[in-house]
C-alpha cells in the first residue's frame, strides 16, 4: 500500500494535491497544525512538527511510504528573510531523518525560483542553470534541497524538489498580487499595481499540487523540477487579463506602486523536464485559470 | 566584556582555540557534551546540544558576544555521509537564532574545503573559488554557511566561517593520516600508505585554533576564509619527513594502500584573505609542526 504523508496539506498548494494523490492511488495522511479544511477527505494528523518529538512520532503512527514536504513559513513580505527560514530547514531535516527511519521510501519537497539566479538573462531556467539565491527564503530552500540530495542515496530514500515559480488561485493571501488586483475590482474599487513590465511564469494553484503528486508517484525522477507553466508572460498583461475577467479594465492604475527592489527582469521556467520525465502538463490555459480565480473570488465576494 | 562561547572545545580543534581566545580578550565559555579535559582553564558548561532547549538555555545563562562553532560529527570514515551530519545542521541553526535571540553579535564556524568543487584542477583554491560538494559532509557544512551568511546581516550578527583544510597535531584521531604513520613507527612495526602522490595543504591543528580566534577578533571579516597553510605538500613528503623524525624512513610501506575513490588530486589553499585581511600566519613551519607532533605522539607512547 502506498501511504502518503503531506505536511503543509491545509496550505495554498497542499490542499491541490490531496485529491490528486488519492487517484494516484496513495492513502493519504495529512499533517498540520490547522484543523482540517473543508474539502476532499483524507486522515488528518493535526500537531505542531516544530515540536522536537512530533515528527519520529507521527511517522512511527502513519508509517508513510511517501512523504510530501509543503509545509514552510510562508506570511507575504516577512518570508523572504524571517529566522522562522532557519526553524523550518530544522524541521524539515528532522522529518526526514524520521522519515527515512521509519522506512520511507520516496520524498518530494517545494523548493522555488529563488534559488536560481537572478541577475542571469536567460530566456527560460532550466533546472542545471546557476543557482544563487540571494535571499534567506531562497537560501533555506536550497540549502535544504543540497543536503537531502546529499543524504537521499545512503538513506534509501529517492528524492526530488519541484520548484515553484508564481502561482495564484483559491485561499490565496489577499497581499498577493492576484488577490490584490481582483478583490479591489470586485467591489469596484481601484487596483493598485506597479508598471508589470517584468516577465512571470505564473501557474495555477491546482495544477501546482497535480504536479507534485505526478512528480511524487514518478519514481524514477530524482533532484530539482521546475514545477511552472513554461510561458513568459508580463505582469502587465496578467493583470490586464484579470480586468478583463471582472469586468473592470479601468479600474487598474499601473505604475502607482514602484518596481519591488532586487527584482528580476524575466523569470520564467523551462518546464521539459515536468513535462517529458514526469508526464505533466497543465489541463487548463493560464487565461483559463485566471478566469476560474476570479470566479472563486466573485464567490468569496458574494458569500460575504 | 567580550565573552565566547565555544562549542567542540574539548575536540581536535577546538582546544587549541581556548588559550588564544582568551588572550585576544575574551571570557571563554566552553561548551560540551564531554568533561572537561585537562589543559588551559575555561569555563565548562557541559550539556548536550542536540537537546531542543539546552541551546537557548544556555545562550540566557552566558549571553555570550562571540560564538565559535566547532562541533560536528567527526567519526573517521562515517562523518562523510553520515545522517548525523543533519543532526548538526538541525542543531547549529538552533545554536545560532539562540545566539542572536539572547544579544550575540560575531559567530564563526568551522567549514571545510569540501565545500569547494575538487574536480576543478587548481594550483591553489581562493574563498571565490566553485563549491559543489559531492559528500554529505561538505553539503551539510556548505548548506549551513550559505544559509547563516544569509541570515546574520538581518539577525543583527556578524559571521565568518573558517574552512578547514588538512589538520594534523595532538589528540588526533589514530584512524587518521598522520597517527596512523607515527603510530606504527614509534612501535618499530611499518606503517601502510597509499603511493601518496596527491598533494594536500596540512597545518598544525595549534594554529588552526590560533586562527580561528583571530578569525573571530576580527570582526570586520565576513564570510568564507581558508584556515591552511597555503602550501602543497605531496602526502609522500608529508610521511617522509615523519619518518625522517621518528627516525625509522625503512619501514614505511608506500602504495601498500590503494588510492580513496573520488580524492581530488591537488587540494591547496589560497590563503591571501587569511593572511591579509585577518593579519594571520603560522609561527611555526610545516616541517616544525610535525616534528612537534612526533614528539607529542612519543610522549603519549612513552607515557603508556
Amino acid at each position: 500500500m502506498k501511504r502518503v504523508l503531506v505536511t503543509g496539506a491545509s496550505g495554498f498548494v497542499g490542499r491541490h494535491a490531496v485529491v490528486p494523490l488519492g487517484e494516484a492511488g496513495f492513502e493519504v495522511h495529512a499533517v498540520s497544525s490547522c484543523a482540517q479544511p473543508a474539502g476532499p477527505e483524507c486522515r488528518w494528523h493535526r500537531c505542531n512538527l516544530h515540536e522536537q518529538d512530533s515528527a519520529a512520532s507521527l511517522m512511527e503512527e502513519v508509517r508513510p511510504s511517501h512523504l510530501l514536504h509543503l509545509a514552510w513559513y510562508v506570511e507575504p513580505g516577512a518570508y523572504w528573510s524571517s529566522p522562522e527560514n532557519l526553524r523550518w530547514v530544522e524541521t524539515s531535516l528532522r522529518l526526514a531523518r524520521a522519515f527515512a527511519a521509519s522506512g520511507g521510501e520516496r520524498v518530494v519537497l517545494a523548493g522555488t525560483s529563488a534559488q536560481y539566479d537572478w541577475t542571469t538573462e536567460q530566456n527560460t531556467i532550466g533546472e542545471h542553470g546557476a543557482t544563487a539565491p540571494t535571499t534567506l527564503y531562497g537560501a533555506s530552500k536550497h540549502a535544504l534541497e543540497e543536503i537531502l540530495m546529499a543524504w537521499a542515496p545512503a538513506a534509501g530514500v529517492s528524492a526530488a524538489c519541484g520548484r515553484l515559480f508564481s502561482l495564484f488561485g483559491p485561499h490565496e493571501h489577499p497581499a498577493r498580487l492576484v488577490p490584490s488586483v481582483v478583490v479591489p475590482l470586485l467591489a469596484g474599487r481601484t487596483a493598485s499595481v506597479t508598471a508589470g513590465t517584468q516577465f512571470r511564469d505564473y501557474l495555477g494553484v491546482e495544477e501546482a499540487g497535480a504536479a507534485f503528486a505526478a512528480l511524487l508517484a514518478e519514481t524514477s525522477v530524482t533532484g530539482p523540477v521546475n514545477i511552472a507553466s513554461g510561458e513568459g508572460m508580463a505582469v502587465r498583461d496578467l493583470v490586464t487579463l484579470l480586468a478583463e475577467a471582472v469586468g473592470e479594465t479601468d479600474l487598474v492604475r499601473f505604475g502607482s506602486l514602484g518596481p519591488r527592489a532586487a527584482e528580476p527582469q524575466r523569470l520564467v521556467a523551462d518546464v521539459r523536464r515536468l513535462r517529458d520525465d514526469v508526464g505533466f502538463s497543465p489541463e487548463r490555459t493560464i487565461a483559463e485559470a485566471l478566469t476560474d480565480t476570479v470566479g472563486w473570488w466573485r464567490e468569496q465576494a458574494l458569500s460575504r
